[in-house]
């Protein structure tokens, strides 16, 4: 594989403070509608006219597309976790819409690590993930609880 | 417009304990590749095979899969809000992997209605969304806050 990308950080290797920032990319109108028609069809995420008149004032992404387009920048250049990026859940808001034409990359900072009482081979991270424009406006923050694999069990 | 679907409800005719059920529909295996490959591309997610030996055991649906199913549950058949179903956020979790096959459908309760103090043409509701299978097991659970306006202003 062509794969220059290492993916190799466990539960052991990091510590509240550390920090990723993936690549920046483009959210598009047609990126928008075509999440929406799939998703989440409502004018305001279909439509520019019809989103005019509504809360938004114009074109805006699900919260889920945002959610989902943060997903897709983790995973290909964000925090490189040995057994991928799987959250248990967290807490999301998103303080302003997502507009065509954003360029939006994510700041990851770890809040908390801790390792599992009842099963030694991994732990819990606790995240912050903030999907900013180039403005740096943000526009999801989601404070995620993820599962991540220990290097090796800690002696019994 | 042939919409038998009343879109109705107003922050004023909301109140804690209203409860609303979604219609069900199947998450496929070729649906959860194909949110996969666009959104959240690992091998869990993508490959039966390669998802065997991960902490899945096989394939699941990426939780913002799961979340983006709910809201076309949701905004189809769910709580028909006068404004769309609009999120400010909330505290998502996934108890367990959505699965190939699974049928889900959304429960939703209304946990808490608060009108706005600064804006006097809407107000707040906190609802939570479970998302289950047929059998009953909830693969998600969202407590939502959501912007909804009112039916009148209140007199000044």
């Amino acid at each position: 594989m062509a794969e220059e990308r290492q993916i190799h950080l466990y539960l052991d290797d990091l510590k509240p403070g550390d920090r990723f920032v993936t690549h920046a990319e483009e959210i598009t109108a047609s990126d928008i509608k075509a999440f929406a028609a799939q998703f989440d069809p409502q004018p305001f995420h279909l439509d520019e006219g019809a989103a005019t008149s509504t809360l938004f004032g114009g074109l805006a992404a699900s919260g889920w597309h945002t959610a989902s387009f943060t997903m897709r920048l983790l995973v290909s250049s964000g925090l490189p976790l040995a057994g991928g990026v799987i959250g248990a859940g967290g807490e999301i808001s998103w303080p302003r819409p997502t507009r065509p034409g954003d360029v939006l990359h994510v700041e990851t900072s770890v809040v908390e690590v801790t390792p599992s009482r009842s099963r030694p081979d991994r732990g819990m991270v606790i995240c912050e993930n903030l999907t900013k424009t180039a403005e740096g406006d943000v526009v999801q923050r989601f404070v995620a609880k993820l599962v991540v694999p220990r290097r090796t069990a800690p002696k019994a």
